[in-house]
């Protein structure tokens, strides 16, 4: 019998005029869509729009909760106090909820973005504001972040059911954290080896972090990207290659 | 038996650093709070701490949906399209859900806000938007609003169900509709005025008009203000003069 | 002698991660750019960078004011109050005019963007607003705008520079207006049309209307679009006509 | 001869329905008005008001710069890169002076807001990236700031001139940095000790630190507060003194 992995992507991340990715391709590719929720990225009409074609697909809809800086798109630290990130937090999945059940969906997990998700893999408070924030809207809510992160360890604590995710096109360390952007090699941009690190994450459970060490990192779900050119084509490869592999790609919240 | 009737108060239009009115005082008095949601006013702490106040007073909690225009406090009105509008509505509602439930209550009514309210009054389309908006959060939910307005009539037409409200402290024209605060004599200043006003409301459901007309206006609910000096006052002498006359003061929605 | 004729477009309209059009592309054929602000799109940093690179080129630098709205665009008809407009507007060019003195050039120009542009064709006391607003930060500022539009006659009234400008891309009515966006006709979409009609306005001054009569225009600019597919090429074939036929292209603030 | 001090306090900090302090009566009373532009507090209209009365009461008029964050007041450190902060700072500075220069004045200096002003006490980085927008509006700029600051120190290295304040109700240790607000003592709440430690500071350029040290702060402008209830009247009390004192009251920058 073979494994079942889930391919994440965020989603929803125009404002107003302004469009980023094609969700409309990549929701035939993914099996789970991170929908921004206005605060970082997102509005009510792209909101609506993407959890329509969401539920339309068969495609699980998380909230992809974020700091409130539409200006930084999210991707810049804020010392935020830890009640008001809470509330931030439970703001947006309220939002995005809204929209789901209108849709005929629900939200069925949690992933932050962006500075927030680098912040709360060693932030405990603001970890633990976010495991807050999301437990006030459902305590056994799953949320979804990588195995190493203050947040997955508070999250358990807390009730919340914790979720780990792996990336097929970021290099690892060999205590399964991620090599940071600013450093030579963090991101692999050949194409074939993005899509054989994703078949080994999946079967397998591990990865080779940089140095050759064999890392387990058992993510249930992979993140694959939109937004920049050739990222869906790359999205359906992975997908392809999981399928032939004998993995079944299906929701992790199923 | 007495009559019953409501009293509904703006609350939470403070935002961040800055706020307005005595949210604490007011919910003391109102048996209905119409909580700002964020787009004109209001954030998440602000959203989170009325809800959890309304609901250790037993005071109903609104979606006080408006335009989204934090710099003009909702009170300008936006041509905005009627699909962009209904999201909006629903936005803002499912976010103050999420607090109202986390408090332990819900969001039991809607009433729009500023330049929304006045502007669904006869603006057909930003009418059926908002109910369509609502709608989509529940199929039922009370709205309140003038009685002479076409989004109460669109209201009922789509299954929710409208509730009108008198203004003690508005002069009324002969067919029930407000004297627009441009006019002089519109806005009732003399304190024992507005109290007899309201009992008389209440009472009888009719007011008389600046030309000496008796209207009925039938309000299940009477909105007091509280942004303003002695507005508390005020409307805890409402209360007391409706308690006096026989009426019981409570929730419309109960 | 030829005649002369200016190229204007509007430019910076990105906001944070989000881009429109190809500001680069752009900056190498018009010669006067109608650079956002920030109140409806645009943000310091493109304002800096679109800024450099017009002073670089040669390309004049208006202030493309709007309505505070970036959730939409600009787009979106506001009912602000002349008092506020008129800072609105002070507060755009003042900022923009800060980027565009540190790249060593200066806002030589004003022209209001999107529903604001439309709604001072005839709204006369938000008219006078934008040319107040433009008159506290240079009373002889140059302004662009449509030739029927009450905003240039009052801005010629208050001492202001107006300047009419022309769409290529338009259909006209007999009597110098648009035909709106929502009638059939209003956008021309052959790009062989559009070429002859910019040579048309730049060398006769006048354009066909709709029912065929001929309407003098005299516009000192033809106004080009960059944020749709072919937009930029479409551009560079109209600078081309234009020179080809002996008009010179220049900025009309030269 | 006696000496001369400037009094500074933030202005403008309302925005849009909001407001926060009695700006008209701290005008009255202080020499030097750190003007609120928009990014942290402020709006347009503010703007315009505040400068207008600046100028007609013989007030400098200075750009008080923040982060872009209304909701969170500007007190929240944000990880901003250092070219999108200069870009701010611009665009603030930029913005400002129109208003300035419309009501007859100019801005006359910078100061920095909020969780800035702290951060480029110590972040060389933001502290240059602040510099470097201050000085891309005016190479010699006056800017005000803590003595010990590295961002003075910069300031200096770059051309701009840098003024040293000092905190009447603050205390300090002896290497002449403020304790902390978070350690007890750290605010003084005696009006009398306020208003002597102010004299103290102007006459003698000294203030006892906690530990009893004597430190030279050398203030050329002393801040005082107005946004709570009795802040105007204790900031009368200390113009008061230090004329009494024989202190000549004047903005710095003159």
């Amino acid at each position: 019998m073979g494994v079942s992995v889930d391919l994440n992507a965020d989603l929803g991340e125009g404002f107003g005029r302004w469009s980023l990715g094609d969700d409309d391709a990549l929701l035939a590719v993914v099996t789970s869509a991170n929908v921004a929720c206005g605060f970082h990225a997102g509005d009510p009409t792209i909101m609506r729009r993407v959890c329509e074609r969401a539920v339309a697909n068969g495609v699980a809809i998380g909230a992809q909760v974020g700091y409130p800086d539409l200006a930084g798109f999210g991707r810049r630290f804020i010392d935020i106090d830890a009640d008001e990130l809470a509330d931030a937090v439970l703001y947006q999945i309220g939002a995005l909820h809204a929209f789901a059940r209108a849709a005929g969906g629900e939200v069925s997990y949690v992933k932050p973005h962006g500075a927030l998700y680098n912040t709360i893999v060693h932030h405990e408070v603001q970890a633990q504001a976010v495991v807050d924030g999301v437990a006030r809207f459902a305590q056994r809510m799953p949320v979804l972040a990588l195995p190493t992160s203050a947040f997955l360890r508070l999250a358990r604590a807390s009730g919340l059911r914790p979720f780990p995710e792996a990336f097929a096109d970021r290099a690892y360390r060999a205590d399964g954290s991620l090599v940071p952007r600013s450093e030579a090699g963090a991101v692999i941009h050949d194409p074939a080896a993005v899509v054989a690190r994703a078949v080994e994450m999946a079967v397998t459970g591990r990865v080779t972090a940089d140095d050759g060490t064999v890392v387990d990192v058992s993510p249930v779900s992979i993140c694959v990207h939109g937004d920049t050119p050739g990222a869906v084509e790359l999205a359906t490869q992975v997908r392809r290659a999981l399928t032939a592999a004998g993995a079944t790609v299906a929701a992790f919240t199923r």
